[in-house]
């Protein structure tokens, strides 16, 4: 053998491993080989490969995702909803008044499900209590503090760390595959932007939520944005349809849900032209996870179940779809 | 000379000229080399140098720019009026009743001004009618054909080159350097989606207007969003910044407007931390284009010259910093 051909046989060498590696290497690794995933990879081989006529220009892969129970645990509470009912707690020495008004005297007697039931404005209220009256920027800067080190409730894990790992590789493939992946949540926008991007690697402005009533003004010699405690925008149901219009000016081609209030979104998707595909995320797993649908106060899917079947969207099933649920725990 | 030293000789005379011909090439040509061009110049260099402390990390590099007077001419009518009255003539014999009801029965004489000031909701009127009633796919449909053909009632050229060839150098530019640009409008968001990627390289994402009502319904056994006539959301002054609020979620670090409309966004961006550029675009050109500022009643330049001078923010003089105002006439 020459010296030549004795370099061109380890390079050879050399690029078989790495081509073994990059096939070993499976975006999807956390998913069971089911039909959840051989329909998202025949999809988007489908609208990616440029002698498909289903080819889908990469300016128009836009995805967009449901947050509450689609990329992170929603039960037994809505993480915007335990950030609330903490900072009630944190701020009732310097709001008096609550000791006696209503759904607060309540929630500071330690009954949290009592006072989240206590009038049909009981959640609105603390909500809006607790989201409200500061500028933006202070406001992104508490919740960036809080979710630092706020545990979830039931597994006492980091609620940065009850995210569904499955859900975070379908991000990465679709973003890998010239996607641009955006988030459509019921939850208040600025509340999503202020870790969505550290937790999902969606940037501030791929962040579509509800949003309260603002107002630009001056406030310490600089103008800033003051939130105040009135809703402006509910992002659900038929409301999310018009915000993606709104935010993004194009059908998207791929949608991903959980609930009766995603159904909309998913319908929108799957009614445009071409290759499409709407998913949603099917609560199974009472060992895992939580399982839940029809019945559930929390995340309801009812009419989307039946909707699901009639259009034959994909159901994940995520006992028998997702071989693990969340990333590895933490300390 | 060996033949190695030859070929090292002709690659080095290669290499000067290809540095020779990158130095020759400046990104904004159509801009004389005043304080304005400078000032964008020092600007860039400051936020886009690792090693300056005014840098800015490539996601905060935000630019948002106005569109009517400010990317392009908005005299001696605004370009989506324009569209609005040669509408209602398209659609005024399956409108009979316009005959006899104002400002319809004024325009349809042939009185633009006189139907533009006959009540005070009478602009208002003119553009419901004409940019509302269908879905908005058939409006982009509708705008996209529009605009392939439609002409400057004065120049004679096409409105799409009516744009400012500066202002196109300065979008590259900054796109270029980083930065995500958008379109912060007054006019209706989805009139300049269609055409705003086209002509500006600026895609419908990046696209902030006015807004009309909308509903998601089904239409021809499709679902789709339905434009009605009535304002959902007034893309002007303070609005401005709670619209970049809403889609963008960042302050931006760079603004450019031209009338007093623009005033918060501008006052939004400088008054924030660090490296800045606001920029207003002052039309003092009676011979190239139009002059006109305090007293003008399209695109009036009153109290935000006051602020500018005030401020310190860079006020372009298209008479003395602009080489060229359109690109090359087309016929």
């Amino acid at each position: 053998m020459t010296g030549k051909s004795l370099l061109n046989t380890f390079l050879l060498a050399i690029t078989f491993q790495c081509v073994g590696a990059i096939a070993a290497q499976d975006p999807l690794s956390s998913w069971h080989n089911t039909k959840s995933k051989q329909t998202i990879i025949t999809f988007v081989k489908q609208v990616t490969d440029s002698n498909s006529a289903k080819f889908v220009s990469k300016s128009e892969r836009i995805a967009t995702f449901d947050n509450d129970g689609t990329l992170w645990a929603e039960q037994p509470i809505y993480t915007q909803l335990l950030f609330a009912i903490e900072r009630i707690y944190a701020l009732a020495p310097d709001n008096p008044e609550w000791q006696t008004k209503e759904p607060f005297a309540t929630l500071l007697k330690g009954d949290i499900p009592g006072a989240l039931i206590k009038s049909k404005t009981a959640v609105n209220d603390i909500v809006m209590a607790a989201n409200t009256g500061m500028n933006n920027e202070n406001y992104n800067d508490l919740v960036t503090e809080w979710i630092k080190t706020a545990k979830h409730p039931v597994t006492k894990q980091p609620v940065t760390n009850m995210v569904y790992q499955p859900m975070l590789e379908l991000i990465s493939y679709l973003q890998d595959n010239g996607f641009k992946t955006y988030i459509v949540s019921g939850g208040g926008i600025e509340f999503i932007r202020a870790w969505s991007e550290s937790v999902y690697g969606i940037p501030p402005e791929q962040v579509i939520g509800s949003t309260v009533k603002r107002t630009y003004q001056l406030q310490n010699n600089k103008m800033v944005i003051v939130r105040h405690p009135e809703m402006d925008f509910y992002n659900n149901n038929s409301n999310k349809v018009i915000a993606i219009n709104t935010h993004i000016g194009r059908r998207p081609i791929a949608a991903f849900g959980n609930s009766d209030g995603d159904m909309q979104m998913l319908e929108y998707v799957s009614s445009g032209k071409g290759s499409r595909l709407s998913m949603i995320i099917h609560h199974t797993d009472k060992k895992r996870e939580w399982a839940y649908d029809r019945n559930s106060e929390i995340g309801k899917l009812d009419q989307g179940l039946d909707k699901a079947l009639k259009n034959n969207w994909q159901l994940v099933d995520i006992q028998k779809d997702w071989k693990v649920i969340y990333p590895e725990p933490k300390n």
